[in-house]
């Protein structure tokens, strides 16, 4: 499994992304499931992306291979068109592999989180399912989650307000919900992947890869959870009454 | 769906459970899903319920036929027992319906979690699957959880702890792990059923329910939403550098 989200705020954008692979409960390995396409001063783009690591695979690879010749990604006039490239890349691969995997019940499975800016537009974010079609974060509810979601999902809707979530912020929440799905989901794991985009920058300058025993991550997770069990301690008892009526 | 657990600390149980029914996105209905089986002094069952309505109601309904006339739960000689009493009447509840539900594809599906004691043994706290096979709560993971189980499962990874929480504590916990679910999930919703049973009382003293706006479940759920984003605001920043590598 996988957890990847994406944040979008007022200034700008957070992506973050587990790094297990699993094929099966043996053959667990890391695996960076973040990736960038800059044109510095003009675009970037960061994906993270969920699914059968053989077809993600194929997805970047030929969208890296479109970009590196100036198409694709490297075109797109908008970040609406950039979600249709990505989505269009997914068919192409679907063409290919598709029928096959269906063949033997395995499922053409891939979900990617597109998170950019190109000069001119303000900053968006995406997710493109595996059929292709691009769905976009909205302002009321400005994060979007793949793979294992539900765990960290709680956090981010008690925490996160697109109008005054600052990005420094909302790094914390992305952190917290992905150690959240961690310590509840052997099928997450570090290191994380972490970046902020602070908007018309134009260049990715906020990424740090969290390991499983970063200092830095360690004291978040410590931290948290004596900061919950000091609240709950610290709220008002429930009272209580023998109201169960017979039944 | 439902969301319902128990939790055992040394000092006894606590079990809540949430009352939405819904068949569907339209028939959204409130339904009691606590059920309680004492006789005072001797012994105290509590059964919360996940699955199919119809399915469940027949369980309960087999189980209060038998415990009045003094069979099933009213003279099972252990906690064990008792959970096996519950297994034993989802199999005959099964013998009846699984055919002509499976038939039309609906899955015979029913989980009950049961705490309780009965006099000269520990209390305790069991799962019985749809199968009628049943799972006991350890210390070291001293809670059980049915139906929409994900979104509530981190407040409780984080906060429980046998030897350490008091029912008290347990109770908040519950609280907070159902209405973080209500808050990501709409189809878990209040009322809230929550039940104490300090050990060795052999009678239910402690229950409440709380609506929707029961100034107690506002106030803690708006009080833990300002606690949690305090402590991320006072969390340190995370220190970013740019070490994303190329691709």
């Amino acid at each position: 499994m996988t957890y990847c989200l994406g944040i979008m705020s007022y200034q700008g954008l957070v992506l973050a992304s587990d790094s297990r692979s699993n094929s099966g409960f043996d053959q667990v390995s890391v695996c960076r499931k973040m990736h960038t396409f800059v044109l510095p001063g003009e675009r970037v783009f960061v994906l993270v992306s969920s699914g059968s690591l053989s077809v993600t695979q194929s997805v970047i690879t030929q969208l890296r291979i479109d970009f590196e010749r100036g198409d694709g990604l490297a075109k797109a006039e908008s970040m609406y068109r950039a979600a249709r490239v990505v989505g269009d890349t997914i068919r192409r691969v679907a063409d290919i592999d598709r029928a096959a995997l269906e063949r033997d019940k395995i499922p053409f499975n891939v979900n990617i989180i597109l998170g950019g800016q190109i000069k001119g537009e303000q900053s968006n974010l995406y997710l493109i399912y595996p059929q292709g079609n691009p769905l976009r974060a909205t302002k009321d509810s400005p994060y979007l989650q793949i793979g294992e979601v539900k765990y960290g999902r709680p956090i981010l809707d008690r925490g996160l307000d697109f109008n005054n979530t600052t990005l420094d912020q909302a790094a914390k929440y992305a952190v917290l919900s992905l150690d959240s799905t961690m310590r509840s989901n052997v099928t997450v794991g570090p290191p994380i992947d972490l970046l902020l985009y602070y908007e018309d920058e134009l260049i990715i300058r906020q990424h740090r890869r969290l390991k499983e025993n970063d200092p830095d991550l360690l004291e978040i997770h410590a931290g948290w959870e004596t900061s919950l069990r000091k609240i709950v301690s610290d709220m008002p008892s429930i009272r209580f009454g023998t109201d169960i009526t017979g039944e």
